[in-house]
């Protein structure tokens, strides 16, 4: 078995994301869910609903990374541009797909298919659908780039669709250490941890829970082994300091 | 006056956002800030802690925009990267910050300002600090890169210190139109009023709420008489076709 890495971008679309309006939660959502798949998350980009921003950004995301992954821009308003922006980034016709037509014809009461609701089935020619088992109007794929809605609940609902067609890599594992303690009593012991194990991703973050400050160490590896050797040394350099394991 | 927009782009620094473990609030709380100050925030970027990405991506960005601002990094345990990046990005020397120095040594009690905690000072040479309220270790700038902490609570206490030092453009107003419909009833029209107005920003946004559907339209320009102008249009369409205006 060869020890590639699977990766991921996730492109995020729109204006309101930018002004404020709205807190992403999508992020977090695809990240979560992609990394149980074992795929590393790479990067995430923020951009507007700018056509040209999109086609350019797409471009370069869906040649750096296995998956790219957007959200956003695939409703019935003048602002939803993301199937045309990714046609053209693919250089292939925008134009009706048979299959989505028939599911939305059939979603809707007779009569309520309108010219709205008809530009949710335009999309880049040739392009796989992902159903969406929440609001009728499906995402899509082209190649490795998957375009998922922007509203959070239809977002997650339509995931269970992907699981096996997203092939991922050997699942990344993680443990995590909580201490009472602050980051810099342990930075010089983690530091040399980490320089022991420069494969094994070793992250420190600060917390403050019931007015009092912790510290988590998260170590994470595709290889459990390894995740086991950096907790026991861990451990010990925290048994000699003498700091308080907690729960969180 | 001119009419120049001044713009920003948000670098979030840190595996931890990538992974899924911990959610990006930093990217809302910049956002509305910015737009609050007549910044226009054009792009996000989340990225790993990863010396070569950060100091990419950095100088790409601060070429683009008028400021740049950057969360995470600058603890004292080694996956904190961001000050050592921001100087190789600028190709200035990372070195102790004497009055960063001199602020840590009185902020904390004799014996306490450790080799973990003097990690914090080093920062590229002729950084600017921007204080901390919260926890003491300072924040910093140089020429137009802003470079705050990770945790939420204490980079929202040191925007306040930045007020007199971000110059922003005309503040962008908005309003906003909370509708009991759904987006394929007002596509059509809402496309003509966008069309008509092409240099004011319409976003169209589905919620539910208590069951229901609606969608909010939100009209952003840095002109009222435009927006009141859309307004108009809008709520023509809407009481043409009799929908319901509610509130949120």
């Amino acid at each position: 078995m060869t020890n590639k890495t699977i990766n991921a971008s996730i492109l995020i679309i729109g204006n309101e994301i930018l002004s404020g309006r709205t807190k992403d939660t999508n992020t977090n959502t695809l990240s979560l869910w992609l990394n149980s798949l074992g795929v590393k998350v790479k990067e995430v980009r923020i951009v507007p609903d700018e056509e040209t921003v999109i086609v350019e950004t797409l471009n370069y995301l869906r040649k750096q990374h296995s998956y790219v992954f957007t959200t956003g821009g695939i409703g019935p308003t003048h602002d939803d541009i993301t199937s045309k922006s990714v046609s053209k980034a693919f250089n292939v016709k925008y134009q009706i797909h048979e299959e989505a037509y028939k599911i939305l014809e059939k979603y809707y009461k007779p009569g309520e298919f309108n010219e709205g609701r008809q530009r949710m089935v335009w999309m880049p020619k040739d392009a796989n659908l992902i159903l969406n088992p929440t609001s009728g109007a499906p995402g899509f794929y082209i190649e490795n780039v998957f375009c998922l809605p922007g509203v959070p609940s239809i977002l997650k609902s339509m995931l269970g669709g992907l699981k096996n067609i997203i092939i991922g890599g050997k699942p990344i594992l993680s443990n995590t250490i909580n201490l009472r303690t602050v980051e810099s009593e342990i930075a010089n012991s983690l530091s040399k941890v980490q320089n022991e194990n420069k494969d094994v991703e070793i992250g420190s973050y600060p917390f403050f829970k019931a007015g009092k400050l912790g510290v988590s160490i998260v170590i994470r590896s595709v290889d459990q082994s390894k995740i086991d050797l950096c907790n026991e040394q861990i451990l010990n350099f925290v048994n000699k300091k003498k700091i308080e394991l907690i729960d969180r």
